[in-house]
């Protein structure tokens, strides 16, 4: 006896790939349908079974969903989100996997259909790689999984999808759009401009003495340089904040380091180095 | 048949240990001296099977010694060859694993007893990671080690330094010291102030939010704050050009978010792309 009779994922991509995957190994959904634009990347999901059917018309894939999961870029989340509440049944729940909340939420914010409901959901998972190629069935255990809902919530929606992310293994996070959004432009977006700089400043002539601290460092930067784009945007307000911060910091070290004042120094490691040591390998 | 009758390792941590372990798996060493100033931690390495004998005697520890290996903080390397220059037999050789060359090369250039070479190395290895319980007898495989020698190499024993390294499983790199902290303060000791930076900015209430692209950015930011000071403090004028670099970089890709300059964030971001794909996961 399955959770879900039917489950539609708009976008087969690492993320959507790996919902499906959980879905079907974790015996959650009888049918989960792939929806998306391109023939040979859903035929890819179907073959990795991470999909049960599959089709690039997004009325028809989600005409039977209880459940649909948007996983395409944060720029088209919305778009997408009323195309398929345009097109599903009453009573059917809508969520998607975007980076950033605040817009999203707000913009379909009582503009939906009778009887549809949207919360925005954030998987704290995912990496460099993309593509349903790398999709692993347990790419959310143990992880953070945000839910976002807007105000109380009076339909028990925010609930339901709570439940879902948690039948994948994941740990969820319930917060607002805003404070979502301020949130992890200082623990993602900020961390990925951070890397993406320090990559950037590499010269050609030093690459063979890069070793193990620069990899680590640097490793989101290998990201999706579209989708990182439309997502910095989309929180810049945030994320400005977050690099200002960040940069009085690295001033601070800085003068520290001109200065030769080692106690400065010293605390600002020490800083680092405790809240590092508090989060764990 | 070994490679050296005698080796000694002054400081038995994390690489002194690693080196113990190679060369003693590796049937590399007869016998290896671990020196140390603490009773316990030599113990320890003993029984790890990194030294086969200890000694908290620099006099003694060096007396029978080939090959002696300075492991101790880049602010103690300078005296300590110095201890076992005027220690060991003629035609012994001595280098480092410090993680500076420039000040350490040329306080000793000329300066030790006849007969005695010094060439200083530093293995791009290592981790957050501190003591001897973390040694590795793999821990230099397919790493890149500097060797440092300053001018010509007229008596062999840069060589002789390259090729110990070499049968660690290490990928030696012939540099001129000045040319090394140079661009270690760019693939090193850069991303090590960065990360200590973005570690330090994060506040508590955000940490159930920080994913892998935080702890993977922030991660050498774990390592030892006195050890990195030091290290800072002694390639200060490096460092803080490489900080200049960065910051202008950072600077740009700010303002390219701030004035929603699409082209501007797209290259950027993609210029650290392509510099971190060319280093490989």
């Amino acid at each position: 006896m399955s959770k879900w009779n039917s489950v539609a994922i708009l976008g087969v991509g690492l993320i959507g790939g790996s919902i499906g995957l959980a879905l079907r190994r974790g015996g959650l959904a009888d049918h989960v349908t792939g929806i998306g634009r391109s023939q040979s990347r859903l035929r890819n999901a179907r073959k990795q079974g991470a999909v049960t059917s599959t089709t690039t018309a997004v009325a028809r894939g989600v005409a039977d969903a209880e459940l649909v999961i948007v996983c395409t870029p944060v720029d088209h989340i919305v778009d997408h989100v009323r195309q398929v509440a345009a097109a599903c049944r009453p009573g059917t729940l809508i969520t998607d996997v975007g980076s950033t909340k605040e817009r999203i939420v707000a913009e379909l914010a009582g503009s939906l259909p009778r009887g549809v409901r949207f919360v925005g959901s954030h998987p704290m998972a995912g990496s460099e790689q993309v593509g349903c190629e790398h999709a692993r069935p347990d790419l959310f255990a143990g992880r953070v999984v945000a839910v976002t809902p807007r105000g109380a919530d009076r339909s028990g929606a925010a609930s339901r999808i709570a439940d879902f992310w948690t039948s994948l293994g994941a740990e969820v996070i319930r917060l607002a759009p805003r404070v979502h959004d301020r949130a992890v432009a200082s623990t993602s977006h900020l961390p990925h401009v951070v890397a993406s700089a320090l990559a950037a400043t590499l010269a050609e002539k030093d690459q063979p003495l890069a070793a193990t601290g620069w990899r680590d460092t640097t490793r989101i930067a290998a990201g999706d340089v579209e989708m990182w784009k439309q997502i910095l945007l989309d929180n810049r307000g945030h994320v400005l904040k977050s690099i200002d911060k960040f940069e009085k910091v690295l001033d601070s070290l800085r003068l520290a380091l001109e200065q030769e004042n080692e106690r400065r120094l010293t605390r600002i490691l020490q800083a680092g180095k405790t809240n590092r040591d508090a989060l764990g390998s």
